[in-house]
């Protein structure tokens, strides 16, 4: 059950799909180029084949465990976390002047992907202290950057993110936790947060709670929520550690996967108040931990994108392995690997077909941000960041329901041996299993990709898109081979019926709210299915053109492009029949609730 | 997380699609009309709903575990399986001469069904002494008929089925167990077998193994196995329990779902021989196991249905409960049960839609079954007998990848809530895992399908219930109703995908067999659509009829008809895509190995 970091793909998807040279044009970015691309990816892999990977198993089998208020990571987190933060991992994208090593999030995606291959569970800790670090930057004080962020960049604290309540999930407009101004500025805090990842533990000295919270008279709803800083233990003038504060870990949830990280609820102020600090000003809190929660939302694809790696290596090694009966064809008299028989090259080719199609999005969304943030241009930066902020709910919500299916195929793959858990296999599937639910789930991200990034342009974006797959469309029809035939026609007939779906959202999304939202997550999915086999098509007539220097890597890109033309993009179709014009939806929503 | 069996829609399907009015026709039936079906069901759900729902998640929690080879069975399950036993429901399906009841299968499967989905795990036992039973009526001697069948319908005995060995899943040709024959006409067996499903429990006071194992210079491969009786304890000839046989459980698995079910490694012969008694002849045993093995495929079917169907009752459940944000059509201004939100509807009528469809299938091949017993004509017998075995791999395959499809929905509508493992949601989602993988794999079912279900009678099978297919088409131009008119578009529709790749397989599958291999799964998943779509389609035909004595069912079962064909049915035509002509599979074949 080891863990190679793709780092071969990686790096094509970084030349060939989302330009990191151009990237490397941008001001700043001057030294992050394809070379120092490479240098750091290796050294990546080399942290995460060595010393994250092996503990994936151990945190599945010795979660991380609670005893009176303080939880104690699975044996080894620690130790990892100490090399994980003075190898500069933290800091990655993170700007130079707080300590980061300030590189463009093209190369910080990869890493962050095979960190967590290598361990979901170890990996969702500086995944949410990424985002406290995104939030304070935007809406912090001066001094609050000051304080805190070297120290989250240094691993000697970690940030959580804490929004949900017991009654208070997708919904926060019922968001009861408050917040008592102080005669010094600062707040108390009183409340009950629950699911927060890593909300307590013992791998930094310290943590850093974001916590959302109503200040006395603030607006009902979303509108008058506010961003506080709790740390765990307050800070003295100095910098040194004070006084314990008011939040405690009452316990921690038995969960279906991801067991190491350990999912708390917190509870404030039961001792007479957590001393927070508001960030920004009050009542915006919603919209600052969008900033976060958009970090996140990218980062929670790529664990979508990464689990998806691990399970088929996992299934891969496994099929080339274990010995099973006879080749259908008759090219063989014994039983043979049963990477020989065709139904198990036809999982293994869907796992991988899916998860290089999700992972090139990414990357390519990723390159977006980068020039949304750096480019000199404030048109330019505006229309990337269109794009980017478009394929967030798609990298989010179509890399991790992919995810499933890519580690159910996992299993599959195991036999009988998937489902006994010592095989590794079923990790993988239960690990995956929260992605498509926390930072939003899918029909979360659906609702997003509908209201915020279709309907409110009328659909400007998803046609500028829709332009550039017919570029590629046309690209393909001057190539050759049955590969680019077949995935001509197959792009070609998923755009369409991307086109159709879009415009049929713009235009009913008003006058009939229901039809349109009945079919939200088939419209994220076909999104996603016809935008990956978009990047694959882009990979194929790359491959094509660098066929002669390495056969082997490039025929298998274009292998499976051309299978996932036909066996992925082929659902595109009938997507589209669920959503446009369709009644059948709608009828469900008419049926009265005791008819279910 | 109660349960409460789907009566009425049980007995519509058994009435409207199954035709039970037509199988109490049956010689030996004629007890077995609607009345006593009805009278049956309601009996069985009752012991469902209080003894066995009940248990389903104890049975999570506290696994039947093993000491020192013996194994105890979950807290409280000895106690039902006594009153399972009592009731006299292990005898349903079987002749009254040995103790049964003699009731149809019609009338059997929605009885199982209720059973595994009150708890899958408990279910298992039963359903391996049934394939166990039904093995020996077809190959046992009178002798041994009369000795352990009336033992294994009163659940005194209970009955194994030990096909796998280590090196030996799928590909029983490498079976190395041996069996070595003594004087008296008993033989002595040795061997390894793994993955035996209630191999060693407490619940009966003796176990009946069905062993696989090769006599002195048997064939090589599947030619060369003979089926042995190995019981736990030896029987003296009044009867009473005598020596402990040489056989003996080393471990017990640990799973990724259904827990309470004990999955044993069994040692034979360690200790100078397991007595063992030979079914039938020698060299025979495959063709025997056969029989057992498609009474337990079709069981397996009918727990994908089952878990389906409890995995919809706890989303429907939560759906109903949990308030979380405002409708998106305005309808109210505050927040609202889930069960108003579109996509949780879609996903409920996903759910449904599913399962009352291969439920439907499921039932229509029980009929067929029962009439291919028991029908006066043996030319009426082989029809029916031939379309049930077509249909076995599909209920099998199909049913059990939908209710991975399903069990994962039914996690999904819990939110956060359904990856904590209390809720009880996730465990629905672990225990389903197991049902695409045992009895033969969906790739395994997929290659019988082609190659014994298919080819061997050039699609003739096939091709008949396309015929029956076209009429129900017809049919729906003559229904009126938006869910008709586009049922009727979609059935067609999926029909021509169907028809189009059973004459793909039939041309191509010896030419050129990988081509059709590499699509055997999306060719079991394509029929499994279309012809639950069709059995969904005759239901909606049947309410639009029955549709004034209760609006509220029969509008409900439209509805999901309706739905059904949008979202479902039009896969066919990217699935019949995949297959057809496509070069993507036969390109991933053709990569070397260390291209992957």
């Amino acid at each position: 059950m080891s863990f190679n970091a793709p780092v071969k793909d990686m790096l094509f998807v970084l030349k060939e799909l989302a330009g990191i040279d151009t990237i490397a044009e941008l001001p700043g970015y001057e030294e992050a180029g394809f070379d120092t691309a490479q240098a750091v990816l290796e050294e990546a892999a080399k942290l995460c084949a060595e010393v994250l990977a092996p503990l994936n198993v151990e945190g599945d089998r010795n979660p991380s465990s609670w005893h009176d208020g303080e939880v104690t990571a699975t044996p080894g987190f620690k130790d990892a976390f100490r090399q994980f933060a003075e190898g500069g991992w933290q800091g990655l994208q993170h700007p130079s002047e707080y300590g980061g090593q300030g590189l463009p999030k093209l190369i910080g995606t990869p890493c962050n992907e095979m960190l967590n291959a290598a361990n979901l569970s170890f990996a969702l800790c500086p995944l949410l202290t990424d985002g406290a670090i995104e939030a304070l930057l935007t809406a912090g004080s001066e001094d609050q950057k000051q304080r805190y962020v070297p120290k989250l960049i240094s691993g000697e604290w970690t940030g959580t993110m804490n929004l949900t309540e017991p009654q208070a999930g997708s919904d926060l407009a019922l968001v009861r936790s408050r917040a008592e101004p102080q005669s010094d500025g600062s707040y108390k805090v009183f409340g009950t947060k629950i699911f927060i990842t890593w909300g307590e533990h013992d791998m930094a000295e310290n943590l850093m709670h974001l916590v959302l919270a109503r200040v006395p008279n603030a607006p009902e709803g979303v509108k008058g929520i506010s961003l506080f800083i709790v740390p765990k233990f307050l800070v003295n003038e100095d910098g040194s550690l004070g006084a314990r504060n008011d939040v405690h870990c009452v316990s921690i949830e038995h969960k279906l996967g991801i067991k190491a990280s350990p999912t708390a609820v917190l509870q404030y102020g039961d001792n007479g108040g957590a001393t927070g600090y508001l960030v920004g000003e009050e009542n915006r809190g919603l919209e600052y931990m969008f900033v976060m929660m958009n970090a996140a939302r990218f980062g929670v694809g790529t664990q979508g994108i990464a689990i998806a790696e691990r399970a088929y290596q996992q299934a891969l090694a496994y099929a080339k392995d274990r010995v099973q009966s006879r080749p259908v064809d008759g090219s063989a008299k014994e039983s043979v690997t049963i990477i020989h028989h065709p139904d198990v090259r036809r999982m293994l080719a869907t796992m991988r077909s899916l998860t290089e199609g999700a992972r090139s999005l990414a990357y390519v969304a990723a390159a977006h941000c980068d020039i949304a943030h750096r480019h000199a241009d404030e048109a330019v930066r505006a229309r990337h960041q269109a794009i980017y902020e478009f394929l967030v709910p798609i990298v989010k919500g179509w890399s991790t329901e992919m995810a499933n299916d890519v580690t159910s195929l996992g299993v599959q793959v195991h036999g009988g041996m998937g489902f006994i858990e010592e095989t590794g296999a079923a990790q993988h599937y239960r690990d995956a299993r929260i992605l498509a639910i926390y930072e939003g789930t899918t029909a979360i991200q659906a609702n997003d990709l509908i209201g915020r990034k279709t309907a409110r342009d009328g659909g400007a974006v998803a046609k500028a898109l829709l332009d550039e797959v017919a570029q590629t469309v046309e690209a393909l029809g001057s190539a050759s081979g049955a590969a680019a035939v077949s995935m001509r026609a197959q792009l070609q007939q998923g755009a369409n019926a991307l086109a159709q779906v879009v415009d049929f959202v713009v235009q009913n999304v008003k006058r009939d709210p229901n039809a349109v939202f009945v079919g939200s997550v088939p419209y994220l999915k076909l999104a996603g299915i016809v935008l990956c086999g978009w990047q694959l098509a882009r990979g194929l007539l790359a491959a094509q053109r660098k066929h002669d220097e390495d056969p082997a890597f490039y025929g298998a890109k274009i292998a499976m492009a051309h299978f996932y033309a036909e066996h992925v993009l082929s659902q595109a179709g009938g997507l589209a029949t669920a959503i446009v014009g369709a009644q059948g939806g709608e009828g469900v929503l008419a049926l009265a609730e005791d008819q279910f």
